[in-house]
């Protein structure tokens, strides 16, 4: 995947958890409520139809108000990679003013663990920065951290 | 599929060629150059990648003035619907200013015919305002007619 650092934010580490168990977390909203956001922010309601174009929407609880996200799938393929955006919302409706793209990446490490790739692409320079202050490093590293302490719950 | 009148743009026609045919002209880089423009503007150059998330590009010519135009495929389902947009180009890298979405859609109409709908998706009722003042039904509607035009000569 060509990547382009003037717009995008991406990582990698490894979690030691198989491919399989974090993909059903990644792709299921029981599972998602449980690492999704940094906590003590939360997860109030996630509804999920894991299909291209299919809906991938979450209300979040960020200090007791609550955020509605609504986005979709761009691409499902399944154990490998997880592609889905606030671009659009169901019916490939536009959004007005889209933040951000993200893909997630999966890969058998070779020691039942997985190297796990989050990348956020951007429509501007400015969208990365702005994501990039408001912590995606911390952020979604934090979210990568939670997501192992889950997915050990349910091995 | 949920339209927005606010947002979007829609007509649906009947056009005398085989839904199969049809197709193969939405999806072919050399059938896309004899009917895709208005005349006498033209297509100078296509790439079709089709897949979800492969390319769409083409350059336009427009009174000698070129025009690139980069997108990608967000379904290809085959024989019914094609849906494209400028949003994003290749490796779902998200476009600055993206301008619609194209959903065009094809339908067996019992007589040997296509019942052949074409939508454009807006992200504000502005754009839908700017893109039926250039003249939206008349150059789609002159592409369709172009379209099964040229579809009479594959037969």
């Amino acid at each position: 995947m060509n990547l382009d650092p003037k717009t995008d934010l991406t990582f990698t580490r490894t979690i030691n958890a198989p491919v399989s168990l974090l993909w059903e977390c990644w792709t299921t909203p029981k599972h998602i409520k449980n690492f999704f956001v940094p906590k003590p922010h939360s997860v109030d309601d996630c509804e999920i139809d894991l299909r291209v174009g299919g809906r991938f929407n979450t209300v979040m609880n960020v200090d007791g108000n609550q955020m509605v996200n609504e986005g979709v799938y761009l691409e499902v393929e399944e154990g490998k990679r997880l592609v889905f955006t606030d671009t659009y919302s169901e019916d490939w409706k536009p959004a007005a003013d889209p933040f951000m793209t993200a893909i997630i990446e999966f890969e058998d490490d070779g020691n039942g663990g997985t190297t796990y790739t989050a990348t956020a692409r951007h429509r501007t320079s400015d969208a990365r920065q702005t994501h990039e202050e408001m912590g995606f490093f911390d952020g979604w590293g934090t979210v990568a951290t939670q997501l192992e302490e889950y997915a050990k719950t349910l091995e």
